[in-house]
């Protein structure tokens, strides 16, 4: 791994699930709603995707902040929970504010001192992504963020994964596409990135016909 | 919905949770992985759409039989079920022989005597369709298959919607598309189909900016 880094122009994170803890809204979730945090957390973010993905394979594009409301929406209701308006609102306020997993930052400051370009390639639109990059303090430590926004698709569509590519003018081979959510390492890979992927749950690997290059369980192991 | 039938071209059915049971796998699942069932078969259930959503977005088509058998072996790995290569094997057989929903042939029975022109528009591909078909007893009552083989593309993309109004020579809004399916519903409906959402299970409406033109609790209502 440590070889590899000398060989690639840049290192590109996935931003949801790799940096910002998606899941830190539980808390939060389990005091509006008890017992039931925990489940509507998880179908949140599974319907988030669910969303994104869905328009981006019938060109129906919004900004990732607008899906994520109706997830939370759809998943509120899924759900029987009873909630209030400002209920959800104080739930997407979670959003802008995520934590970032305890690894990110030492890996990020160790990066740079060794002079790598670093960035993020995210589903997210530029507000939402803005404002978790100044809550978690790294805004020195990121030099590009390319997001959905730019190409008005999502996440595997391969129009998302060119342009870290074009921004750095490189092959995606020589870029280390850095991402903890399954499915995103192995489309990456497809794609061509050099990637490794953050595995912090301990999952199978997705059955999609390819292997990550590397893979670790935090982001010490890069 | 009656004055409805007299002003369409044709009706036009999702197969796999509208007119097969998926979750007959349910007991089997059950008897292999006492009190793991459950879980097993919502899992590979997600995973296979989640799957052809995927591949259908990276341009890496895969018959949907291929992909039902990868959801199944990344799910028993995720769910850490200790499954052999039979059990397995068993379990991709029950796909071939899905139970039919008790509502489904006095439908179609229906609409056949009403000489409506009756077909199936599925992510299966041909071979796993026809088997259902057969094994269900319902050939006389269908005239076509439209399979997402055709177009190499999987449901919601456009490629995959245009099989029908193409094969009727008609608009998709002259058109009845009956799915159980509520991401199915929303897309068919964006797509332009009159929809008819047979929502078996009560859930809210999926949260894509669109609502389908008929709902009802099952195909009774039709």
């Amino acid at each position: 791994m440590a070889d590899m880094l000398d060989q690639i122009d840049g290192v590109v994170f996935d931003a949801y699930g790799t940096l910002f803890d998606v899941f830190s809204v539980n808390q939060l979730a389990e005091q509006f709603f008890p017992e039931q945090g925990g489940a509507l957390t998880v179908l949140w973010r599974d319907k988030q995707l669910e969303y994104s993905r869905l328009r981006s394979m019938t060109g129906r594009y919004e900004p990732f902040w607008e899906i994520t409301r109706s997830a939370l929406e759809f998943s509120v209701r899924a759900l029987q929970l009873n909630a209030s308006g400002q209920q959800i609102d104080r739930l997407m306020d979670c959003y802008r504010a995520l934590e970032v997993f305890p690894d990110v930052i030492p890996c990020l400051q160790k990066l740079h001192d060794n002079h790598q370009k670093i960035g993020i390639l995210t589903n997210g639109n530029r507000a939402m992504v803005r404002s978790v990059i100044e809550h978690a303090n790294i805004e020195p430590l990121i030099q590009f963020v390319l997001s959905s926004e730019d190409v008005q698709r999502f996440k595997p569509d391969p129009a998302i994964y060119a342009l870290a590519p074009r921004a750095l003018k490189t092959s995606a081979s020589r870029l280390l596409f850095v991402t903890a959510n399954g499915w995103d390492a192995s489309c990456a890979t497809l794609y061509g990135y050099s990637v490794f992927w953050v595995n912090r749950q301990n999952r199978p690997n997705e059955m999609l016909g390819t292997k990550p290059r590397f893979v670790g369980s935090s982001l010490r192991e890069l």
